[in-house]
């Protein structure tokens, strides 16, 4: 039996809808078979007139279908202006997100990289973390950060923070749930060989999973891990 | 159950003998009293004229008692020649390393820090890395640096590799142990204010566990992680 | 007679009270006692509904109770709104901090660090950096940064700036009086394991002080140092 | 014939008017003149009441004619507000340096440096990273950071991202042209040792020139370069 | 005309036999097609007893094989000790590397990563650099940093230096010749999931091309680039 | 009175000579004059047949002549085998270095950097460091890396440690006597553009001045530094 099966509890923490499926969708799709609680939390929501009601409404019907497929025990909307938390100030943000995860109580976190290129995903990473202080017992086990295809590989590289794995996740058994949750995302597909494509997804999943003798994987990097006492 | 029972066969790689008790002293009572194989591979030992046999001797007994209070399952003594592992081929100690870690074959290995001021820490390093590159999926599915006191600190911070540590291991019930297994080494210890003190390694202990809301742990960095299907 | 009596006229900028204590108090200390003026800048004060008036009193004066007993000249109230610094413009952030270090005229600034987790930290460093631009030659001679427990050990290792001291200033005889005005602060202080307890202040201190052979020491990043012609 | 021709049309992103001749003059004038298109993007005036609309009809004109000196090919003014970008939604940005590079489609970006201590300049160098997402492949096929003098080194080294330049541009032939350049901007220019000054802007040309084997030259990070297939 | 021209005469330093094919075989495959020049230094050869001198002979064919497929001009045999290296003495390999690259004088190079976990690796990219100091004119004009499938991946992600790509060589047109050319490595390759295999490669150049808009690319780190006056 | 003079005993570790000249020698003329005493120690000397005992003559007669200019209270020369200490067992360098600096007792160290591209450099900054672990209250109270033209820029930016400069010395009254003493090594100083020339030590003096509003400074990186109690 694999330490897998102690993350019992997790909150995946998405600044924009499939943002979640590019980064951990198979480690969400193995959690789930194992029998954990997978919740997404969706930060943001686009607003008009950048983003119309109809458009997102098609949009959340998108990850309603993607999280069904992948086992998710539940997404949480948060609403907060999409491409634009960076004009909501930070207490709110932090109070938000912080309000959703007290209710979840994860025990594991995944988050967005905070050098990812989108200003979204460096907020949410950093109200999440905020929240994750180690103020008493009860905070979460362990945080990881995930990768987000055409976020994180678009930032300045030496000058802006790197994403450099050390935990991989072996899901070779959910690569092909992971392709179609993100192919139910119609809206956010683009064609190869732009990166939101399904080659892409695969690819990288070969990557990460080769370097660690998997034939799929994602990969994390680890944030804060806590083995305390029984 | 925590997936602490996850490391059933760990390695702990230390160049000199104590370097495992400062740097994971209690984390290897809490997986001993857990049920876990806990094996210590001594990668030197010193050679005369540097230092005399009766002094070696010494010092590995002193090692031999400190790893029974600790629980520790077999102490593995490589030889290698200590204080002068650079002019040794790399490829030997990498033999040296790889064959006792191949006897061993854990599933966890702590390793010095590569960053560490003495280069026998960073050659110790840098062989169990070589032995633990994920060639076959029987490679071991997490490796985690650990800090010495006395060693870790004292490089350059901002030009030589920094500890920045992300993992916790709570040892609030182990570090009265810890404390005792490393006076043991009566040749080793030195009065406070030096680092190799039963006061700092308690303050350390007290300080990485406070930073997680512990009273005590040990704090290592996350160097790879693997979650292989099962 | 030691280099230390250089630091005449010195700048404590602390985004809430307490940091100052918590990051230097015991540099404060000694510095009083040398003879050098030690002026604490606090950057922001809570507003209501965050923080209402009277518990905003009561910790304004809790500081008061805690400069004094380390000897401070005076205290500067910038009065920007707490927690909400994100909300207000950089250039009046950087207006009031500037205008007040103008006002004091300091030799030497200690800065909170600009990789800790609150935005306020980051926030009063950039703009106290912003003030010490060397356009002239009466530019600050020393910038520290120093680390605030609960506050610094709490971002993301790795993927945000590290705090990776450099400077250490022995407070072995300062260090009771340090907890002792810490304490003052019955509104901020907490029971340990939490970082914001004397337990956590004394680890911290004997770590940093056995790590260059002192009792106690409190630890910095140099930011930058000008040793001009006389 | 050498592959400097490459870069047939050059945007210059410029926070401010001069960061652009402080940054690059050198290499817009040996662009101009071996017959590419330069284009100088002026983000931000300033406003009333920081700036009067007097004081900032002079910069302009200053820029124009240090624009003229160099050769460029055109100025295209955003007129965002100087010294209060960090107050303009992120999205708002981002727009007005899209469209504009948009309108110019660049093969080349020179850009401000992400570790400039001036918040304009960071946010200008991730508006315009944003707009270069290689999700065409008519992205920009280079873009390079540049340093600016009085802005570049006074950010606090090891904490926040440092300029370590990989690619120099000599300018031997161009750096006459380049103080010249700079000295139209009288409102701007200070008095030597101040770093905008003709000795600081020719030292700094010799420093980067001299490790590269050349009497003068201009320094840059590379950020991307992509080579197409043709 | 695109500046991939400019590279006229390339040298690909490669410590062991099918590192330049992991790295640059489709860069190598498409310079020789636009006519450029392509030299590949092999550093090393195996020795016995580590190494028999038939096995030594065969991967030799196999790389005189892999290199005419990919149309390099010539390959030059260092034949220093493979996984030895450590034990050579610097100025020696720095002698060896550039004595060949001194007949070479390209003016451009590729080299194997710093960070790769290979001690032959870190050495050569090393004696290259001492090689290319820029101490006249003819130093190369660009120098680049590969990364190597089963070296580049294995080293310690945030305490290694680590490699981060800013450069892209579009070999979308290659892709499939580099397989081939890997494929005649008979003696290197393994199965997937292994990272020396042809799906390893592919996914690798399938990430790496996607990143900017490419069905595949090699990617790299400018180390070095010089645009020096006609 | 400036705390410069806190400096009293300084020793400046040279590689090989007029490393200490290029990296301090400003700042020792000025500290001569301030009354402390200056030391060097040439760690290397060139053996045959790299380097003929007639050259070698000469270049010690040089750097002789220089010290002089300079005021150096003594030259101490360890004679270790120059571009070759990469072969002397550590454990002998270590030896060497520290039986040296043990009879100066220094207060202050100005020791090469750790990530200049010559392996001499690397390994002398190491030993010292050794030598000046705080394991009693005599280890020096201040450790300065130095830069070194045409070693400290010619090494991998992004990849190596980067020397970025925190502590800045002027040398306003001592750039002139610090390029004759350069000058009185007459075997080692080559024609600008080439570093390790006059116009190269000037052009750096100025940058370093003018970042901290000097007319020339001396620029180094704080590794450690202790007030301790009087």
């Amino acid at each position: 039996m694999s330490e897998f099966t102690a993350m019992r509890r997790v909150a995946v923490v998405a600044p924009h809808p499939d943002d979640e499926v590019l980064g951990c969708g198979g480690t969400m799709a193995r959690l789930a078979s194992a029998g954990s609680e997978v919740h997404v939390v969706i930060a943001t929501r686009g607003r008009p007139p950048r983003f119309s009601d109809g458009y997102m409404d098609r949009v959340m019907a998108e990850a309603d279908a993607a999280h069904a497929m992948l086992g998710a025990t539940r997404t949480h909307r948060l609403d907060l202006p999409a491409a634009e938390l960076d004009g909501v100030p930070a207490a709110e943000v932090n109070a938000a997100v912080g309000a959703c995860l007290d209710a979840i109580a994860p025990d594991t976190l995944f988050l967005p990289f905070v050098g990812d290129i989108h200003l979204d995903h460096q907020i949410c990473f950093t109200a999440a973390m905020v929240w994750a202080r180690p103020r008493s017992a009860g905070a979460p086990e362990r945080i990881f950060a995930y990768e987000t295809l055409s976020e994180t590989n678009w930032a300045a590289p030496g000058t802006t923070p790197a994403f450099l794995p050390d935990s991989f996740i072996d899901i070779s058994a959910q690569i092909e749930r992971k392709v179609e949750a993100f192919a139910a995302f119609r809206s956010q597909a683009k064609a190869f060989p732009d990166e939101r494509s399904p080659q892409a997804i695969r690819a990288l999943a070969t990557m990460r999973g080769t370097t660690v003798f998997c034939e799929a994987a994602e990969a994390f990097m680890a944030v804060r891990q806590i083995w305390r006492a029984a």
